[in-house]
């Protein structure tokens, strides 16, 4: 099932897209796609004749309400490991995003003022759907999952890397967590260790990657990650990103600048697309 | 105004402690100390005859619901900098806690499973009342925050220091944050850096220190934070700890173990006191 949110920021109401592409109105059956909804374990019998809903002008805002926590796997990619110059992490590198960095999948991303090198990193995020504590492994970390989406982890290297301690610093400015545009049951994805990433910058391939190349895969995040925090339906993993970011390119390095669009995309969930513009 | 929370985790009520000290029941005047209410500045004219509420068995839960995203500041004293062995920060360490580790100021901590270095850590809490960006200097960041309260800002030293990348792995485990007893509202702290902190285990003195020895102050804190992330009323920054950690002792060192007692009290905000028990 693809779930999805439409409406304006802050006043989205819950759709979905039926068998045959079309939106259909969900705000009579569920009041929201989060974490209520998401524990619940799904839909069950849906009425028949749900309003169909014309997509023309209606903005599409983050798959997901009620995010608790956004908690991001950094440098989990082999070939992105090696292009930021960093070892093959031996464990799983966390670090955190705020709810209120999550936009719609199409909305304007916002640079930061004073930025120089605000960054793209297109991720596999992985939504929560019961509360995992102290996992035993894969199997119980699956049963875990309610669906998948795309996360574009946005990041500026300046404030992550040059301004002392933590990489949150970096991560948490307000636009910087495009999610969406659906939430795919975790049903509809049976490997999520077989999902292509690709994102393009002003049309131009940047990143071209593959969920195969993970160093710890989904099932292993979750399972690792409930043995330090407790997760709970409706957390977010941004489960990191495959080589391409401006960060890994010659100098002079292609940072974003107002006006760029960026697109990116996830086989079997959907596309996004952003415009940046100056804070 | 010293503002705070009663009842069961999860279903509390919004409080006050009048100026004779008896605890006041504001759920027919406010539906919650969160958010909306700290944007809305403040409690205007209170109707007579509050209804008084025996504290004999009520649960004191956290002073705010609805936090966003609570921000720390790491190394922000000179002398618990020096204690871990690190440099004075020229800039302030930021990293993150999610809400879900926020419990009341009474309540057991749990202790992880696998934790052997499970540390304490007194912090001033503050309070945001108004949403926050690029804010330009003291004064402004002053005006933005609605009060302080007592954090906890409790420490696995293995999972945050042992486990490769960053710090936020060994402090968002669950129960990590107790905060409270209460809000107390920014105008009954003229000034927020001559407040004396302490700390006991068991009984013995651990931390005694003062917010007048933070290396950044207060309101820098939060005009700082604003280059990097948007502050939104409701949101928490611990704004760090002075030395007597159980780090910074000689070994071996004394994290604490179940059955441990800790109290914290912080000039003008009050007390806390959690027993730590085994997850």
């Amino acid at each position: 099932m693809r779930l999805l949110r439409v409406g304006p920021a802050g006043a989205e109401r819950p759709a979905m897209l039926d068998d045959e592409g079309r939106l259909r109105d969900l705000s009579g059956v569920i009041p929201d796609v989060g974490p209520a909804f998401l524990s619940a374990g799904g839909l069950g019998e849906l009425p028949p004749g749900l309003p169909v809903l014309d997509p023309e002008g209606l903005r599409i805002g983050p798959p997901v309400g009620g995010i608790g926590k956004i908690v991001c796997i950094g440098l989990n990619y082999h070939d992105h490991a090696a292009e930021t110059g960093a070892p093959t992490p031996s464990e799983p590198v966390v670090f955190m995003k705020a709810p209120d960095t999550v936009v719609g999948p199409y909305d304007d991303v916002l640079i930061p003022r004073g930025s120089e090198k605000t960054d793209w990193e297109v991720e596999l995020a992985v939504v929560i759907g019961r509360t995992a504590a102290y996992l035993d492994d894969a199997a119980q970390a699956r049963d875990h999952i309610a669906g998948y989406a795309i996360a574009h982890d946005v990041s500026e290297r300046a404030f992550q890397l040059e301004h002392g301690g933590q990489w949150d610093k970096g991560k948490n400015c307000a636009t910087f967590n495009p999610l969406g545009p659906w939430l795919v049951t975790a049903d509809e994805v049976p490997d999520p260790q077989r999902l292509g990433l690709r994102l393009r910058v002003n049309g131009e391939a940047r990143q071209t990657g593959s969920t195969k190349d993970m160093v710890f895969g989904v099932y292993e995040i979750v399972r690792y990650l409930s043995r330090f925090m407790t997760l709970h339906p409706g957390d977010v993993i941004n489960t990191g990103t495959p080589a391409g970011v401006a960060l890994g390119q010659p100098d002079p390095k292609p940072y974003l600048r107002p006006g760029d669009v960026v697109e990116l995309e996830i086989d079997a969930l959907g596309t996004q697309r952003q415009t940046f513009r100056a804070a």
